[in-house]
C-alpha cells in the first residue's frame, strides 16, 4: 500500500529538536519529504524572499524519508519545496513541531502557522503544532500520541477548502494532558513589548520582548484557556479574513456619494 | 481644535513615494507621527524582530508632522512607534500607499497590512492603502479623493473590535475609477513561482516570481474582480481566524477517544 506523502517544514531550522521529534513521530505512518529553513527563522510569518535568491540543498536521502535545507523563510520552503523537493502533490503539510506557543493572535507572528497558511492556500490538508515551551531541549514525548490521533483524522476527515489546524500544546510541565479541547482563537495582544538598552557609543537600541495579555481572560472556550488548563489546544482557522457583518454594513456609509 | 492623531508606516522604506503621497493627503485633517521601515521591507507579512536589537531615529519634526526611520520590519514601526514615538493612543493606524497590490490572500505576505493587523490587535481603527502597481515613481494621485473619503469615513463611524481595512485601488492605467466596491477577499493561489538559475561556481539558486491565481474568476463580488473592472476595493478583514463552521463540526471526529 502506497503511504500518504507528508511535507514537513518548521521555522526554528532543520536542526532543531521540534522538527526532529515529528519526523520520528510520523516516519510510521507516511513517506515523509521534509524542506526546513537552514537559520532560525522564528517570528518570520508568512514573510517571503524576493531581493534576494534562495537555494536548497538535499540534506539526507533514505527509504520513506528525505531532508533538504531551504535557505529562505518557512514560506519560501513551502513554495520552493512544492516544486523542487516533490514529484507528487502531498496528501499533508504538518509544520513544526514549533518550540513556543503560536495560539490566539500569534498565528499571525508565526513562521509555523505560515506553512500551514500557505498549504492551505494551495487546496492541501494543513497542520501546525507547537509545543509551549521556548526551551531548546524540550521534552516532546507528550505530543506524540496526540500528533498521530490528528493526523490520522485529517488524512480520513481531510479539511474543507479554506481551512487548517493550528494545534497547541501545553508546556510539558503540565503532561499528562488532560485531552484535546477544540477552541476559538483567543482575542488578546502583546503588552511592554521593548527593554531598552543604550549601545556603547550613546544610541539607544530595543529588544523585542513583551508580554502576551488576553482581552478575555474568563471565556473557556479560547485555545488560551486551554492550554492554561492543561488542554490540547486545536483551532481550527480560515483563510478568508473578510469580515462579512462589517461588509454587510458598510454600504450603509454611502461612501460613494459625491465621489464623481 | 485638536486635529486627529493618525500613525502612518509602511513596508517600502521612508523614502518612499508612496508613503510620501499619504503623507501630503493626510496632512490638512490630521497631526502625523509617521514611523517607517529604514529600509525595504516588501513582503515582510507580520514578522517581527527578535535576534537582534531595533532601533528608532527622528528624521524631521515640524508642526504637525513627525517622521522617524526604524531599523525593524513594518511590524516592528508600529510595536516601537506605539511605545516610543507617540504620547497618546492615536485616533487611526493608517498603512501605504504601497507600491504593489495587496488584495485576495496577498495580505498574507504583506508588510503593509501587518500595521494593519497590529493596530487592529490593539483596537485601534487601521486601515491599508495599496496601489496595483510596483513602479517606484507610480502615479498615486488617483488614491487622494478616496483616501480622504475613506479616512474621514473611518474617524466618523469606528470600525468594529477587530476588524479593519484593506483598500486597494486599481492600476493607475484604469484612471478615473470607478467608485467604491465593498468586497470579499478573492480565493486564489500563486503558482509557477520560481525562476532557476545558476550560479557562476554551479550551485542552482532560485528567485521568486510567478503569478496569481485567482480560484474563482467569475465572481463579481471579490476584490480581484473590483480592481480588475477599475473600482476601488474596500475589504473588511477580522483578525479572528477561526473557521467556527469546522470548529462545530470537529467533536464529531471523536479524537478524544481512546486517548486516555
Amino acid at each position: 500500500m502506497v503511504k500518504p506523502l507528508i511535507f514537513i517544514s518548521n521555522d526554528d531550522g532543520y536542526k532543531a529538536k521540534g522538527l526532529c521529534s515529528l519526523i520520528n513521530i510520523l516516519r510510521p505512518i507516511g513517506d515523509l519529504v521534509v524542506v526546513a529553513p537552514k537559520f532560525v527563522r522564528s517570528g518570520s510569518a508568512c514573510s517571503i524572499t524576493s531581493d534576494r535568491p534562495v537555494r536548497i540543498e538535499e540534506l539526507c536521502k533514505e527509504e520513506g524519508l528525505t531532508i533538504y535545507s531551504c535557505t529562505g523563510t518557512p514560506m519560501d520552503c513551502v513554495k520552493l519545496g512544492l516544486e523542487q523537493a516533490v514529484t507528487r502533490i502531498p496528501d499533508l503539510i504538518v509544520a513544526g513541531i514549533n518550540h513556543g506557543d503560536n495560539s490566539a493572535v500569534n498565528v499571525f507572528y508565526s513562521g509555523t502557522m505560515s506553512i500551514v497558511i500557505e498549504g492551505c492556500m494551495k487546496n492541501i490538508p494543513s497542520i501546525g503544532f507547537s509545543l509551549c515551551s521556548f526551551n531548546r531541549n524540550a521534552d516532546f514525548s507528550g505530543c506524540s500520541t496526540y500528533i498521530l490521533k490528528i493526523v490520522r483524522a485529517v488524512l480520513h476527515n481531510n479539511l474543507p477548502l479554506g481551512t487548517c489546524l493550528n494545534v497547541n500544546f501545553p508546556s510539558p510541565d503540565l503532561f499528562p494532558y488532560k485531552g484535546i479541547r477544540f477552541c476559538r482563537q483567543d482575542r488578546g495582544h502583546w503588552e511592554s513589548e521593548w527593554c531598552a538598552d543604550n549601545h556603547p557609543g550613546g544610541l539607544k537600541y530595543f529588544w523585542l520582548a513583551g508580554r502576551y495579555v488576553s482581552d478575555e481572560p474568563f471565556s473557556t472556550d479560547t485555545d488560551q484557556w486551554a492550554l492554561t488548563n492543561g488542554y490540547v489546544a486545536v483551532t481550527p482557522i480560515k483563510i478568508d479574513l473578510t469580515a462579512y457583518q462589517l461588509l454587510a454594513d458598510m454600504p450603509y456609509w454611502n461612501l460613494n456619494d459625491d465621489l464623481k
